[in-house]
């Protein structure tokens, strides 16, 4: 059993910034498990926390330990668990959901209106420990690199996204090379895209995007998207849309680049209300538009496991930077300036030391 | 066979306004029918055409006859034909496609890039004949009424809408009470949907969508419909809207009065870009949008033939004004006023009397 | 709070009959609820208990308190339910799943490999009192009549057959007329289905079959179903086939009578493996096949929720027989007769008096 | 323009066997093209009708130049054809459907009721020439190589089946290694299933099968299938079977490995009524089970279009022997020993020499 404190980051106050401090070894109840976390990676909500822009503003209320990507092992289970034992490596869905309300009971769990979010709406893992029911828990094998599964909430919504329709020889747009875009990007490839069009501004990005398989990847600053496209395609525009940047401006090309009857997937959360085409961009193309959020529970995560075992994804490229829980000032820079894929950070200081 | 002239309504110039004159009874080709107009039925969109509104402007090509919805005889087949014979009372696909595009290729001929629509594109069928390919004939029962069979054009609208998605046991919003958003109202009936609400701004038209089968026929102007609606399914919200107004309120509303996961269909052409909240309408409700645009071709018009055969829909009620052809401008008038439902014209004069 | 003994139905040994005695009123554990049984329903799973046949012979270990359909009054609740209330009515869904295996975890409840079913694999509700897990009852309004609430169970066996294919405007059949054929007609007929042939052997049935909606009631011993079918639909075959009775012949003619292209869902169970011609029946038409088990958890109650408050579907004409627990012997000897409806069992003795 | 007489492998009278001899060019309508044969491959069905077995003798009314397989150049059009022009360089579908009935208008031609197949219901394409509707044609690029390219049609039964169901990150089971099979493995590796596993008897086709991509090809004469797989996949089952042998064993061992829940396509014709366990293989698994015939029309050519212009699927090492026309003995056969992936015959005689 653990010590009695354990070191976390912390959103202490109504104010930007994080702490990192000693707190309580979380407690658990009978369905609970407690983990001791292993390693730990960055999401862009994490960088809204941090900045404490108005979105957190509104949800967050400290103090509160933030962080809801995480693997570890479990080392310890409340008298009712089955689900988990002791030594288990296992990832975590980091929607705790009600189980009883009518999404839950009819398999749409991830838009359950009870959802709490670790990290966001109690504790998260960017801690030594945390507790959690046992049911959100997704048994990795014991060999799976700890960086990878770290990844899998994230990759989740990739997998989600691309799911959602079909893309076996179909010509594909992903519209944002973020982590989520990237993982998307892979998983098109693994899917048996025709071609896959990736848009980014980030030099960085867009090259990683190369690397996972885009077929082309653009740059909006410098090409015609919708034009290129078009051309690209004999004029016959893409089969499907993965949204991924919630810019409008993306948002608008995507959707002019998407053949009539095709397919969109948004997951990109754009800035509020936006001017919106719905006629060219809907009606008149009799397209089908999906929005995604959260992880299909539990189809998605099945997908994902059958992606990695078979090795159809590999997404060890996407981990471009690797830091100690300590080092998580350096480790959110790294992450709020762009230029980086996944930042990991291994919470007992052995496998990370690339800020060193 | 017919005399060489005909009465037709045409758009003679680029101008506001129609005239009744005597044109050339059309000539056909080997794979055409020629066929005796008995009634026609105006639409919305021949308003445009009379207003020489923007849209008009930019589509239409005078002069040329008007007119889409149309039910009438057979009296002359080119030699190719093997889909009708003399002498079958027949409604007609207004919509002549290509056929060869990857569109018509795979089942989406609904979104023929290469779309001619009569009465638009190219001569219409408010005149005593019209020819057309025969391919685009469906052939009626020959004792269906005529004010009925002059309308399956429009009904296959709201048979493409509402059967985008499921609404046996459900709960359906329907924004907008004109003549198609009043049929799809008789669907949902039909369909054995739980609810059935449906707005507008017309007492008439709200009339009219309680006597087709709207459980709450809400007036926009009088009742907070999203207040309403949450309220009488316990908080819930719809599961299905299906929008027929374009008004921007109303899809907004609609949007709003849609369960998370609920499933959305767009009819109604919106005035152009619109404010729209992408992120709480769609993104975050794990919401299905689908685009609807003309009628699937021919799954609608098969699934037409079942709820009229069966008596599950009985269209009757919505033919609130007859007219004869040569009282046209009397029927437009009636049409523009909004307090109708479907307004028909009889070509030969002996069915409609009304205006006399 | 109940006594310590109550009166069941009770299946005592490894033969045929059941005997009524009094036994503990069952305790409950901290996620269960105990509730005072109103009525239980008959099925013909029952009856193979009953009987003492080969299945189950296999499957049921007594002794064991038998039936799986009922409503009741929840009376006390373990204290970790949050689920129900003391004093709400419930029905219940007797397939008491796990919650954590690859079904259960991705919506597919229904065929979770670990289900417990009431009155078969434990203890059941032909009694007083029942425990069970919260979790799987269902609150009803508190003024729906007892008869039909207990009949829920069984009714969702409908409801899943029907809802796994679309009904709306389409030709039907239903082959086999039991008590879940019966109320698939219902459906059907709620959904808008355009035509429904319901066939079974006993004129009784069929009289129930017009009775609940049946366009055409055919006895399999006078009408070739086959021809009549072709017939009537010019040649076409029905959309759908429904298969309730699990007989051989009608299995056989239910395929044979299937348009190509068309849908089969399959509920009734063959007498073991049969004869069955794949490629005419299935590769050739193009058909899909869908086996049907249980009821979705829980969509398909939802569905019935949905069905039940809007009207679309009444049961009652199906209650046929209405009688006191403490004339079971009597009650299951009319349900073995085949000249029966449903057979509701009132435990208290005060609704039930047909039999005296 | 050709001249007036070409070579033919021709079925000539009603007995076992084939001729080749000197037939007239054939002469087309104005809606048909004219195409100079390059290359043909042979399919299971023409050696039915070579050795003129049951199924042939019903079907076929010699004489008839058979062949249903090719690619070719368009030498000459007729009037009214737009689809293809002069040197187009094409493959076909052999299916020519009436485009009016049910099944054509409500996009499943590929069940159209009055199908006329190349080379079976009509003279086919083992010929110098062909004539058959511009609208069966597919234009290729023009570096195409031809053995890939007359082999679309059958590699279309592969895919049609492989997209009948989602294959991505699923385990699936492929049950016949002929050509076709082969050609579904490519297709599952292409969609990232998770595992393929494929069972044949033929040691010549399960080592093609390891190198389409299969994970585990597994001899049924040598391995316990479903132990196997049961085994290999922790006691789960695979997610899809797709059935392309047509052997009753085969069915039965598929069935048995697919989990509940299971999808499963039927593309092998069985031999008559089979016995089949309709209980535990569909209904108690809850499974869902497609018949698959001929290709979707055109959706299937779009899915192979996107396939091979990515170069996700190769379909080149299928080609395992290639002869010319006069050769075409020699090429039966080798297609009929078993020990063949697909067997060409080149027309103009200089692509294929390996007989010599």
């Amino acid at each position: 059993m653990p010590s009695k404190t354990m070191k976390a980051v912390v959103k202490p106050e109504q104010a930007p910034g994080m702490t990192l401090r000693e707190v309580p070894v979380p407690s658990f109840g009978p369905r609970d498990a407690l983990i001791k976390v292993r390693a730990t990676s960055i999401c862009g909500t994490d960088l809204h926390i941090y900045k404490w822009d108005e979105w957190a503003r509104k949800r967050i209320n400290p103090p509160i330990v933030v962080g809801h990507e995480f693997c570890g092992h479990v080392v310890a289970i409340g008298r009712d668990v089955t689900q988990v034992r002791e030594g288990d490596f296992v990832s975590a869905e980091s929607h705790i959901v009600c189980g009883d309300c009518a999404q839950c009971r009819t398999g749409n769990g991830h838009i359950c209106q009870n959802t709490k979010i670790i990290g966001v709406d109690r504790d998260g893992c960017w801690a030594e420990y945390i507790a959690m029911p046992a049911h959100n828990l997704w048994v990795n094998a014991p060999d799976m690199p700890a960086e990878i599964a770290c990844m899998l909430e994230n990759f989740g919504n990739a997998v989600h996204t691309a799911f959602s329709t079909d893309l076996t020889a179909r010509k594909v747009l992903i519209t944002g090379c973020g982590p989520v875009g990237l993982m998307t990007v892979a998983v098109a490839k693994a899917a048996g895209a025709r071609s896959i069009y990736a848009t980014d501004i980030s030099p960085y990005r867009l090259n990683l995007a190369s690397r996972m398989g885009a077929t082309h990847a653009l740059n909006v600053g410098e090409v015609k998207v919708v034009d290129f496209i078009r051309e690209d395609t004999d004029g016959e525009g893409v089969d499907v849309l993965l949204e991924m940047s919630g810019a409008s401006s993306a948002i608008d090309q995507g959707f002019s680049a998407l053949r009539d009857g095709g397919e969109a997937s948004l997951l990109g959360v754009a800035p509020g209300v936006i001017g919106f085409d719905i006629n060219s961009h809907i009606i008149f193309k009799g397209a089908t538009v999906r929005g995604i959020f959260g992880r299909k529970l539990w189809d998605t995560w099945y997908r994902m496991r059958g992606l990695l075992n078979s090795g159809a994804v590999d997404l060890s490229p996407l981990v471009t930077h690797r830091f100690t829980l300590d080092q998580w000032k350096d480790a959110v820079q790294v992450m709020n300036s762009g230029a980086s894929g996944k930042v990991v950070m291994f919470v007992d200081g052995e496998e990370g030391n690339e800020g060193k």
